[in-house]
Order: structure tokens, then sequence, then C-alpha cells
């Protein structure tokens, strides 16, 4: 092992031993402890991701001493690795390849007729760049939260109080199990054939340009995100869904607004089917798939396949090691302080299910680290703001129109552009990455709507289709749980052109005693 | 005159309309007025851009007849014909193409070597795109909005109660003068030369291809905006300015990085410095500037000049026609009713000074909607947040660090980059739009900071350069106003990789009673 406790390592420095690590997983463990500190543990957290570290900092910022434990030579876990932060850098190409696509040859945009991008190289870039926020990570771990931690082995639990690791043995009086959640693989023959990826084996593994033809298994958010990208490369892509696809967002209009532009950019789906066989060659790489559609089975040629099933805890170890409560499928059952069937170990994360978020991962470390400092304090997830990529960014938040119309008499929308024939040409809603598009292909320029109980002037639900609302939302969520009416936010400052025209639509109607829709 | 009142354009039918009455002047004006209804009208909106189009919406929803008249065939104003709109478009080109050329050979990019992008056809993609929005607003305003309007001809303002237009009088209790106003010219011999462009000519009237070199005479937003924009597009670009640019920001750290990241690409500063003359050549273009500087007098030959020194108010008719009371600068003087010194005659928008925002001429307009309809309405503008683009987009609300530091004894600072050596490379912040410069380019990913009082643990300032953060300050601005702490941040539902990391940043170090930067 190497002791890293009294070194100031820069960015710059810990990126070379975490790339180092990755390329050869041999090298030593990296331990960062304070020998000088006798206190014992206040937690060992097993698994130094979003949930872990976060749970670490704040229990750390509470004058608490925990010990983070991670298999990975770094710390931030699985998202900088191979989920959010890859996941927005492929969305980022998407958008900007669309952007490239709509406006080829003109302007000085280069000609992209017929051109195929390279993914090979994408993932590549990203394989490489992804060091730089696992570096930073450590840093801030290090030299600015103050957090000790054993990076770079894989660790063993010993009972509900004790973790070994790199040939040690750590006590603590509690455990906070942060082992994450990994994606299901398919249960089908084949599903191990070469050419088979998930958001992690795609980053992690690929290693040959994929051929013409991407299949994606799944209609969530993962494999609409992925399928986009694809698409944008310029590939003819499949989405094979039982449900229909982007079942996620509560909204009829703005699911499709979005299916009809991805439809628009060639994308196929296949919704109501299911993957029913792979196909490999003599060297065990899939050469096509089989799917049962609602009209037939039907075979595709591919040596791509992309798989967004559903996500699966990594929780044997504590079954095994505490006999720890789980649910069916396996997540670790926790109540709201975050405390497992187990005294003293907690589970937060991936780990204990859905919503498998950045907010609830790191929430969820932040209340059990309250708990475990002897503060009594529950976390209940409630109402959240959402989102996803397709080659846009997509947010919402509340009820949508069909669903606030069950529970109100009188909901009053007010959205852009506007329902009418002509609407999807108007040119607005224009925002900041959507200027391009208002000017010169208005019906990509993207769509919202807000939706309002008319009674109240509450608004109950808000979506946007575009770029730049994400920031807006969080901030946006809050307020509309506590009760935020159309006549506050009219009030509000709008920073024109704003993307999302919440404020403005409604002083264009708050002057009204009856509120009228548009 | 043409009727529209039983007409039921769609936005296309309006845009053609407008677009020949652009191209054409001499067409006859658009008149919607209903014939039908005898009541007399509560108001004449003299100008139907943002403050009057907003005021005779919110006036109309409150049940009142409101009339607008505008010299344009449209209703919106100056916002999406030169000013506000194609501010976007051409900071959108410059975040494209600083993104063109940093990855320029790499990935998909196209070489961009050497190139000079053309600006002549992106104003003409400008200029025939505009008639979107504006047909848009007319359709709106018509359909939507039930607004009564006369436009494209304009207006003689007879007394404080009635208007002449288009060989027709109209009556009404009220007056609101909504004509906004105009960039100030350079009082210098040359500054008609051809070649001398403020952010309205420019889109109007450009009809040549610039040179090679750009002289943005400003420092403020309109400058500094339009300067990015023509250095993006491959132009030698010199700022002269009297003050140091950027010195709305109130951050020393966020100007600093906006002006190191503007050198980075080539642009040139001459703060402290005055245009003292404008050379043309023989056919009345310009063909070089003088500049006086703090270390001599140059010269620069060029073709192409902006300036953006200031507004002044169009005024004038109004000053004629009632004696109204206006200050130094020409702006008609309002009490916080929008009321001016002329009984039953409101004033609103650029017309009555700083700030020319969309937020104050849009609620001037409804504040004088409220107290026309009798109710008792004050309009304290306070404090806002604000804007404006660089390559990047840049967000800013309350105090920056240096302000705070005299206010509080206990200033704690959250920031990313990190404030170190190593700091600028250490691929944080990443967010929508940013995610390549994360990966390859770590220190052109943006810049983050929030300012906050210790003591009482408010956030007191935040600050933003990267994208998509926009959204977000208009919703956290009444939040940090009603004293949001850390905690209460720290608390909120992220949406990860959200643009701004103020809720994640909030949350790694408010377990602690004594709050510590980072």
């Amino acid at each position: 092992m190497i002791d890293v406790s009294r070194t100031h390592w820069s960015a710059a420095r810990w990126a070379e031993e975490i790339d180092r690590r990755l390329t050869d997983g041999g090298l030593e463990p990296l331990v960062n402890i304070d020998r000088e500190d006798t206190r014992e543990f206040d937690a060992i957290f097993l698994g130094g991701g979003a949930a872990g570290r976060f749970g670490a900092s704040y229990l750390r910022a509470m004058g608490g001493r925990p010990l983070i434990v991670d298999r990975w030579p770094f710390l931030g876990g699985s998202c900088p690795h191979h989920a959010c932060v890859p996941h927005h850098v492929f969305s980022d190409v998407a958008a900007q390849l669309l952007l490239e696509r709509t406006f080829s040859g003109q302007l000085w945009f280069q000609d992209m007729h017929g051109k195929t991008v390279s993914i090979l190289p994408i993932v590549e870039m990203f394989r490489r760049g992804r060091t730089g926020p696992h570096a930073f990570m450590n840093y801030q771990s290090k030299e600015q939260l103050d957090l000790e931690f054993v990076l770079g082995s894989p660790a063993t639990i010993v009972d509900a109080h004790t973790v070994s690791v790199a040939g040690q043995t750590y006590r603590a009086k509690n455990l906070v199990l942060a082992s994450g959640a990994r994606a299901k693989t398919l249960s089908l023959d084949g599903s191990h054939l070469k050419g088979v990826f998930d958001h992690a084996t795609l980053v992690d593994c690929l290693d040959y340009e994929p051929g013409p033809t991407a299949v994606v298994v799944g209609g969530g958010k993962t494999a609409i995100e992925y399928a986009c990208f694809f698409n944008a490369t310029g590939r003819r892509t499949i989405v094979v869904s039982r449900d229909r696809p982007l079942a996620l967002i509560p909204d009829g209009d703005t699911r499709a607004y979005l299916l009809d532009r991805m439809q628009e950019q060639g994308m196929e789906f296949l919704p109501g089917s299911e993957l029913i066989a792979l196909d490999g060659d003599s060297e065990g790489r899939v050469k096509s798939v089989r799917v049962r559609t609602p009209s037939g089975e039907i075979e595709v040629a591919t040596d791509f396949v992309f798989t967004a099933v559903g996500m699966a805890p990594n929780s044997e170890a504590a079954q095994h090691a505490l006999g720890i409560d789980v649910d069916a499928n396996g997540f670790i059952r926790t109540d709201s302080r975050m405390r497992t069937s187990v005294p003293d170990v907690y589970a937060v994360g991936d780990l204990v299910g859905s919503p498998m978020e950045m907010f609830k991962a790191r929430k969820g470390g932040m209340y059990a680290a309250r708990n475990i400092m002897g503060e009594e304090a529950h976390y209940h997830v409630g109402d959240y703001p959402d989102f996803l990529h397709t080659h846009f960014e997509v947010c919402w938040l509340g009820l949508g129109e069909e669903q606030a119309r069950e529970r109100y008499d009188n909901v009053v929308v007010l959205k852009l552009p506007p329902d009418n024939p002509d609407g999807i040409h108007v040119a607005l809603p224009a925002g900041d990455r959507m200027m391009l598009y208002a000017m010169m292909k208005p019906h990509l320029s993207g769509f919202q709507k807000l939706v309002i109980d008319g009674a109240s002037r509450r608004i109950v639900g808000a979506f946007h289709v575009g770029s730049g609302a994400k920031d807006g939302f969080q901030y946006l969520a809050p307020m509309v749980r506590r009760g935020l009416t159309v006549d506050e936010l009219g009030e509000m400052d709008e920073l024109f052109l704003n993307p999302s025209y919440f404020i403005q639509l409604c002083r264009l109607r708050a002057g009204s005693k009856v509120l009228r829709g548009m």
C-alpha cells in the first residue's frame, strides 16, 4: 500500500496515479489514514461513490470520523467512471451532431450528408478524460474535505463493525453500505457475446468501431439517451422495448414532441417487443438479434447491441456476511433513518433501490451521517424534479396535463409552441443553444408547458424540452411543493431569453381572476 | 389600412404580411380594433414592445380595454427585431464556434484552422428568421391575448388622452408611453461613415462582408457580447473602453476567468481608452480609427466598427407634445406607480431608464396596468439576477466576494475550479454544453462561485460561467432575497450533472456548525 496521508498531491498527480491503476490493476492501494488520530471511526463507508462520499463528508463536517473504502483507486464511484458523466458527454455529442446535421453545409457548418461519426474515438476520448474528474474527487476529498480513505482494493465485510481491506482490519461504530448497483444483463443465450454492452461495459470495454446498425433494448432513460447518441452518429438505431418509450415522462404532449423529433431523425421504435435471441458468429461476436414484435418476429443484422433493462443491487456480500434484509430484487431495506435490519448498519444510494438518482444517493449519505452522529433525521424522497436527454435536454416536475385533469376540475395549460396546426413552426420557444433552430428550423427549437390548477392558481406541473432548464427545475421544484402560484411566478425577474418561458407566460395571464390557458 | 379584426391569420400568414412591410415600408397599416366594442379605451400603449405588449396584456386580463399602436408592423418591439434575439443568436454562434475551434480537426470536428467565418450570411439568416418570432407575437397578441392594435404606422401624441395614427384619432382614459430607447451614437466626426454600426444597424443595415479587423467601442454587456461574436468568427477584435471591461460583474474571480478566456481567444482590450477619430475613404466608408490609449495614440485600419456606448430614450415626442418631465439624459421620470409628471400619462420600459432589461419593461407595463385599473401597485426594481454572454453564458446575483468581505466579517466561498495552481485544469465544473471541454480542455469548462455570510449561513452572492444556469438564477434570486441558507440549498434535489454545483457544494459543507470555504 502507498500511504498518501502526508502527501499533498495536485489533481494532475492524482490523475497519473489513477490512470496507472486503471490500466494496470495490480498497483498498490492508496491509503489516506491519519495514524495520529486515535479516535475510533464513527463509520466505515463501504463504497466511495455519490452516497458514500457525500455521507462521509457530511459526517466529517459534523465532527465525526469516517473512513471510506472503495475497490476503485478514486472516489466518486460509477458516476464519473461510466454513468452520469459519460452519459452527459454522449448527450452533448448528440445535441451537437443534431445541430451539425440540421445545418449541414449551411453557414460555416461542414457537410454532414451521409457521414457516419465514429463512436470508438468518442468513447476513448471519454476514457482518457475521466481521470480528470476522478483526480479532482480525490484531491477535493483529501485536501478540502479531510476525508480518510483506502482506495484501489476490494474490501471484505467481517461483521457489522469490521471491514478488512488491503491486508488491514478496520473497526468502526457503524457501517454504511454504499456499494451501488450494476446494470442487469439479459437472461438470454448470447447476452455475453462480444458486441453486447450496457452503459458501463460500453465505456470500459468497447474496442472496435460499431457497424451501421445499433439495437437498443429498453425504453427508459438510459436506453433513450444512448439510442439518441447512436442515432446522431449516423447509425440506423432500433429501440426494442416492452412498454412504450419515455413512459416515465408523465405528459402526453411532451412525450409526443420528443418521439416525433426522434422519429424525424430516423430512429425506429419497436414498443411492445422483446429481444428473444442473440446470434453470434464463429468468433463469439454478435451478428444478429431476433425480436418478437406485436406483428411477428423479425431478425436484425447488427454487431452492436446496447441493453438498458434495469439495475441490480451489489448487495450479495452484505447479505452473505450480515444476513441483512433485502427486498424481492435484492435491494437492501432501510427505514427513513437509512438503518438496515442489522443494528449499526446503514445503507444508502442505489443499493437501496429507486430512484437511482444522484440527489437521493447524496442525501441518503447525508441522512445516514446525521443519524450516526446522534441526530434523529428522517429522509423521505417525496416529489422530485426529473430529467433525461434525447438530442435535447428534457426536464419535468409534478403532474402531466392528463394526470392534472384527473385530479382538478379546472386545469389551465400555458405552452409553447401554441396548440394549433401552425404551431410547430412559430419559432418559439427560443433559448440558449436553440437559437439557430428558432431562426432556421423552428420546430426543432423545443417545447414547454406549465400545468396549473385554475382554482388555486397553483403550478402543479412543468415540462421543458430544449436546453438550459435543468438548473431552474431544481429551484422551481421546492417552490412548487410549497404552493407556488401563477401570480408569484409572474412577479419574478426573468433573464431573457430564458430557456423556460414560465415567468413571462404566467405574467401574460396573471391579471385575470379566471385564468385562461394559451 | 387593412382591417384584420375579423381574420384569423396563422403565424405563417402573419410572417408574410410582416415580411412584405419590412421590405416595402409603403404598405398599409394593420388595424385590429373591435368596432362593436363601444367602451372607451382604458389606455393607449404607445409602443408594442416588451413593456407595452405586456402592459396591455395585463390590463386586458384584468378586464380593461387597451389599444397598442406601433410604427412597426409587428408587436414585440426591438427585442426580436434587433436586440435580445439577435444577440442570443450571435452568442450561440460564438459558443458554437468556440467549440468548433477548440476541437478543430479532432473527433468529427471540421478543420477550422485559419478559417474566417462570414458575418454577413449570419446576419442575413437572422434577418430572414426574425419574422418568425414577429409573426408569433402578432398571432399570440390577437388570437390568445385579445389585444387590439394599430401596427405599421407612426403615431402622433395629440394630448394626454389622444393619439392620432394612420389617419384616425383614438382617445383613451390614459396614455402609456412605451417607445423605448435607441443606441447612442458617437459624437465624433465620422461616426456616420458606412461601416460604423450599433446593435440595431448591424442587424438592419449590414450589406457587405466585414474585413479582418473589428473595432468594438464600449466595455459593457453589448460591447462584450458582440466582440466575442466577431472574435469567434476569426477576426482580430479590439475592444476600446473607458472603464475596464466587464466592470458590471461584481466579482473579481469571475471577471478574471472571463477576461483570461477572451484573451486566450486572441481578443485585445484597450481599457482606459477612447476613440478620438474615424477616418473614411473616398466612398464614405470607414477605413481606420484613431484611439487614445494610456500609452499614447494608435491608429487601427478597419472597415468595421461596432459601438455600444449607452442608450438614449425615445422621449422627444412626449416632451414636445406633453411637456413631460425627464431627467438629465432625457429619460422620462415616473413614480413607483409608473405615473409621469402629466396626469393620466404613464411611462414604462427603456424609456424610463436603467435597468434596460426585459423583466423591468414587462413588469413596468404590468404595474402601469394595475394602477390604471384602479389598484394601488408600486413597482420597485430591487435586487435582480443578471447575465451576459461572452463565448460563455455568465449569470450572477447578489454580492461579489470583495463586496461581501466589506459587509461581513466571516465570508465563506465555495467555488469550482478550486483556488490552487492546478485548479484550472481539474475538469470541473462540467455541465451540459461543457462536457467536451471538461474531458479535453478542462480550463474551458467554466467557473462558479457561491458567496456566503458564514455567521447567518445565508447565500449573499452567486456567480456562474458556462451554460444553462440562466433559468436557475431566476428562481434562486427570490430565494436568496428571502434569506436562503446553505442548509436549505443542501436539502434541495439536484438534477445532476447540473450546470451550477451550488446544491451539492453546500451539502458537502453544511454539516459543519462553523462553515468553511472550498
